[in-house]
């Protein structure tokens, strides 16, 4: 595995196995790597001839009261992750590398990034649009791969991909989850030992949700009722959201289309917040 | 020339154009082609083995208010004479391919686009950000070829590049005049007989800042002093603006760098906005 911190070799990278007829993949991360990433590193590796994987902590997507500080960083334990999954080409390029002085070129969307986690956290869709457009750009990745677990963000990299021509196939892969069904997520570690124990409900009310949608029900708010009475057992801070969407542009639906339903739900555990989804399908 | 008209087809010729190791030089046009927009496509030819030139009359880059309806098109002519400048692909999309239903995703740029030409015309470089990356990624190209004549846009498309990391090098090529000095601009055409005539104020009052600037001259209101009076001669309805910022970053000067201060002009004779600029110099 090569180790690389500059837009300028990995495009040099990038074009000699273009030239050599080979296929890249690349898997944006911000490093903390668990086995979600892992995932995403295999899938990448099973599509592609160059596996890609880029560690960037990138401020942009964290608003002033985030965790941008405190997001956990250990490039040594993660590198030996990406290379043990089978990265070619470790990327990880600092702040200055990416963020010159005298910034100042965006991408905005104005629709998908308006709602739900948009809402929640003003300017962090426009951070990951930009970092991934730029990440996209240094790679030039033939495939790049996504985490279904931010739902709303594979979504928003599958529009900004097709709204601004960029030439590459977004893979969503799916959630990986702990044994007790919470999803993995690098916010994880920020958990109590019985927040931990109590996030499991996030995950137990999308099961609920759809076996109840498998049964037949199709009242949103016969389901974000129920939905809420679950997670309300594992006693969170708040909900920030339990919404039902089109999978693909994230437009709210006023009751489940049985061809699929994405549920998306959005909880705080103290500090810390924790997303999960689920389709729901009539199947 | 091949004429193509949807993004798939032209990723895919220059896709084949790379893999051969040919070198892809894109100009960027709205058609109503002229000297200005030829001595681009000749530029262009004389630096890559396939030049595409795109017409495409951009819906984002105008206001509400402005010419986009009116604004003069002529495919056939254009079509011929960008054939005998040298073009190999002319790409000619329709506002469907460029803006599908659904469309969301924007460029904006937070400095430059928010001075000068940004306010005069707001969410004009937002379009002409997001067309140009849109063209970028479809073309692919290596070298993109601008005019000098839009000194702002052509500044803002190097930022865009610069800090998406797009792999291309943007050449600015130099303004193409009448023989009395005026720039050529598609616009020119909306000038009645007298406004024409009295156009040649803008370029006599730069070559007026520009003779001063060798004599010694520092100040900037002296400068704009004598550039107004020479302006007004030609009688315009307005002058909008006379602007001395750095000819990279667009950062308003407070006196004259002699190694080089770009002064642009924009007045309107009428509804007819013109635009000019030169870099002033000690030597």
């Amino acid at each position: 595995m090569q180790t690389l911190s500059t837009i300028g070799e990995l495009q040099a990278a990038a074009d000699a196995a273009r030239v050599a007829g080979k296929h890249i993949a690349l898997v944006p991360t911000m490093g903390a790597l668990h086995k979600g990433h892992i995932s995403l590193i295999e899938r990448a590796r099973s599509m592609a001839d160059v596996v890609v994987t880029s560690i960037f902590v990138n401020p942009a997507q964290f608003g002033p009261q985030e965790d941008f500080e405190k997001y956990p960083r250990d490039l040594v334990r993660d590198s030996a992750q990406a290379q043990a999954a089978g990265t070619d080409i470790l990327f990880t390029p600092d702040v200055a590398v990416m963020y010159p002085r005298g910034f100042q070129t965006y991408i905005d969307n104005n629709r998908l990034a308006t709602i739900l986690e948009g809402l929640e956290r003003p300017g962090h869709f426009r951070g990951v649009a930009t970092v991934v457009t730029k990440l996209l750009n240094a790679a030039k990745p033939h495939i790049a791969v996504f985490g279904q677990k931010d739902a709303q963000q594979a979504a928003l990299v599958r529009m900004l991909a097709r709204d601004l021509n960029i030439d590459v196939e977004i893979v969503v892969a799916p959630i990986v989850r702990e044994p007790d069904g919470l999803a993995l997520s690098s916010r994880n570690v920020y958990l109590s030992p019985e927040q931990r124990k109590n996030a499991v409900a996030l995950h137990r009310s999308l099961e609920k949700a759809a076996e109840m949608v498998r049964a037949g029900e199709r009242s949103l708010d016969v389901l974000r009722d129920t939905m809420r009475a679950v997670i309300e057992g594992g006693n969170p801070t708040k909900i920030d959201y339990i919404a039902f969407v089109h999978p693909e542009t994230f437009e709210p639906m006023s009751e489940v289309d049985p061809r699929g339903t994405l549920v998306v739900v959005t909880v705080r555990f103290g500090d810390t917040r924790l997303l999960d989804n689920e389709i729901l399908r009539n199947t």
